[in-house]
């Protein structure tokens, strides 16, 4: 046979489940999209269409529902690192299990009321093989702006080079960050019996990790966004012990300022400015901040020569 | 000619316009998406492609950033009206200007750092005749939820009907409200000169407006969402003595219980339940609310026999 | 009590159905999404919660599913035509239906298998008060480009216009179409009996127009996106004696010349030229065309002062 | 210092570019999306916000429209590495470029008039670090279904599991494909002289490959979407020697039959069935299918443990 079978995996994607808890007439909510994506002894279903080792991805739907109630949602990752056991240790053929959670934030309006809060998301990501655990989390769209203290000058310039150097202009990103923890679930002899090892509190290191992020932003005196993605970065790894990494993916959300002297204004950042907001096309930005001496294995989303 | 041209308008939609105000280091963010329909002479157009009574659609948005450094953005109703009276009293085939805006809402993160604050969008549109103004503001994209006192039962049934009665379900919706003000303009005897008549504080009362919509919502014990809509509406029109009208359009975002009897669990909803949230299909209720005695212009986006 | 309840409707909306029909190893293909609105006696179930005369949403959805199969898809129309009637007539508390339907497109790869044709959408609204029908028909999404034949020149000029006059220029829209047919069910006699009168092939009359839309578009040389606008209404106007009126809202996509000439590069339309596809913002013009003598009752989404 | 930088790259994307070319009345048109990630020596930028090595993301832009001028689009491959070679040929700090597009294609109505051909989207992503290349084609949203011939049954069953087998239902997804090219630019003799080897005709092993996934999709009496996917792969692998591995993204677009037994009618899939189109959560299938001894180059969009 000319062709093979190389990496594959399945699942059930974006099951949504929302959990609540009620303690008394106070209410907590669990809002989550879950995603789960299973590989292992697959070669007889692509081959033959022999589903004995295809656990229904209708079946990993159900696993998510059922956890829920049966053993609560008190984090993204806890829940993941749930499911992922679960799937490896339960099924022969599943040899590994990735587990992706969105989780979407609600404001408490009263006791049992509830809004929703912001376009940002949280993210988990949780990989599972038997032995050693990687969690990686993170969140996306935290939309943020500084109306001033940027710059960008002194770039390199060839022949397409058209653009005017910008000595106050707006920087403004959508923030999207993952970063890893170095819990691998080893025990601190080096045995990787799983999760032997005691984990991070995950919300407040998500909580601290997000807190970090918005200062460095806020705080920087950005002559370029790579300038501003690493001082966010070196931020968190400095602060935050228990993350080995950091990648962020930032688009350039371009404000540029608008000609009004045809209409005989002036347009001046120090009096008050009018800016156009454009969609497309924008600059991205992407780089990983690595603790020293730690591996980078947040994936890098590229091709690989 | 056997065809006639019936109603008509053209304008710039969507220009993005972000303007900053700086006092000090602290810094002040106005960010809109502002449409503009005009409407008037303009049969010759469409019967010959003879322009000369068009003002091109990139004038619109020219003249959207001109005003925003000129005569600033102090709310989107205020910048509306503005827009709209240019455009009418300045073009002799110009008779009629709809201005729409969008405002996107940010929160300070320091004196001149900002993040953007939910998902929910404020609303205007702002309609001028020459002589008299309309104004409607309102919100969408306010997503909010009630976790218990929501019940639906003792509706009609026929014989596609197997819904099961619900006592203690989740109510959940995304709030898209449009209130049209009283104020038109004209003058205390009547007159109809052009905005003689003091206007509300926009700002003010949109926040109050939606502070009373949050407030109904929280505090209804709901038999049905129609009724949450209502109650939502008279607290408006009750507390607001402003608003003429208020039209809502609340998808029933349905959180279905999760049957997890096959796999030997109770999901009671009294013990922490776990619900499905499903995208499709989706309830849709909507209706106006209106002072006793006020006409009904929010128009209802249907036909009309 | 100050406030009253005004216009009002509830349903599901978003219905997904999919109909396949077997002609031996030849299927048939209906992929539809059924939205429903309901009007009546709801005053009850506004003020106070009382249910009884709300057929719940679930219900109407039930009925689209079991419609789809008790009496088939021949046309959106037809099946919006089945809908509407039944809830009218079968829950006295129901006065008004208004059934819209979006339908999607598929192509045969083979006998029963299909590829989704295009982004474009046919969509349907019928609307039926117990006497009289009016179904609206049209598609959206439906997106074409002239790439010569389009001027925009001659228009009115103020402080704030900049555009250069362009006598090549690319055309480009999204044509978003609505056609009202002149059949309400009432006899020749007047009597209004509920689709008495036979109703026109609307397989066919869809097929037709959008035909007619199309060569208006590709055939008429443009000085205004408004002028091309009239031609197709015209055009779908003399040639189909079954439709009264027609609605264009058509967003001018706009194409921009590259400047080239900092590279020592000429961009000129006659030697083959290259534009920035820009997203926002983007000129929207609609009008509608009517039959001389009809009356227009395709709403036009606007305020009316 | 306890932080260092990690993978990195920059540039503009999707930039949208129209390139026109006239032959006579008949016009051809290329619509693509373009975006550029460049790495290279940026750890000054990154550390103290020097932009020396920056060459700014909006020339990147304006070398996009220069090239389209310059050198023409004569397919999205041959454009992406025109531009590839460009910026690690002529920036010393730019060391790799990665170049992906999308194309959207437009079907002829007329000599200069065009329609949007469906919500299919061909891409192209080429990387070049000054040595090797690497060409990877694709495709994505091409949603196909087949009305039968499509089974499940025979699965993993566990405590969780309470899916019905099915002999006979709808099978769709949104086919995502991207294909490795072998060509690497190496000349025979192994020398990595860029390019020096001739390129395949990518246009027509576009159509070819896009040919064969169809074919397969219809063609496969399924057991397992799994089994579907490997036969797309393995066709294209065999048919086509220019490539080395394809991968899919496949979600299992659930069309669950209606329960129609409640109204007294049988949905029976042999005799006309009714189906509910869901939406989330969906089965999503991924697997890379390799010519034997090919190495797997493209990711695999999973973090690695």
């Amino acid at each position: 046979m000319p062709t093979i079978l190389g990496q594959n995996q399945y699942g059930k994607a974006e099951t949504r489940v929302v959990k609540v808890v009620r303690d008394g007439d106070t209410h907590h909510l669990k809002d989550l999209s879950v995603s789960v994506a299973l590989s292992g002894d697959m070669d007889a279903v692509h081959y033959s269409g022999d589903n004995a080792n295809v656990l229904p991805t209708d079946t990993t739907k159900n696993t998510v529902y059922a956890f829920a109630k049966e053993r609560g949602v008190e984090s993204a990752e806890h829940f993941g690192i749930e499911l992922a056991r679960h799937f490896v240790a339960s099924q022969e053929s599943i040899h590994r299990a990735r587990v992706r959670i969105e989780e979407y934030a609600w404001e408490r309006l009263a006791g049992h009321s509830f809004a929703r809060k912001g376009q940002e998301t949280r993210v988990a990501e949780i990989t599972y093989d038997g032995a050693r655990w990687q969690v990686v989390a993170g969140l996306k769209d935290l939309t943020v702006l500084n109306s001033t203290n940027s710059e960008f000058w002194g770039y390199a310039k060839d022949r397409y080079t058209t653009l005017q150097e910008a000595y106050d202009r707006i920087l403004a990103t959508d923030v999207s960050a993952r970063w890893r923890y170095g819990w691998d679930g080893a025990a601190a002899d080096g045995s990787a019996a799983a999760a032997s090892a005691p984990a991070p509190d995950w919300n407040r290191s998500y909580e601290e990790t997000r807190r970090h992020i918005l200062a460095a932003f806020a705080g920087t005196y950005s002559r370029s966004l790579q300038q501003t993605l690493y001082a966010m970065g070196t931020r968190v790894v400095e602060h935050r012990d228990e993350i080995e990494e950091i990648r962020f993916s930032l688009p350039n959300k371009h404000h540029f300022l608008v000609d009004l002297e045809p209409f005989g204004l002036t347009n001046d950042v120090a009096d008050g400015a009018v800016y156009f907001a454009a969609d497309r096309p924008y600059g991205l930005i992407e780089a990983t901040v690595l603790r020293d001496g730690a591996d980078a294995r947040i994936p890098v989303d590229t091709t690989t020569l």
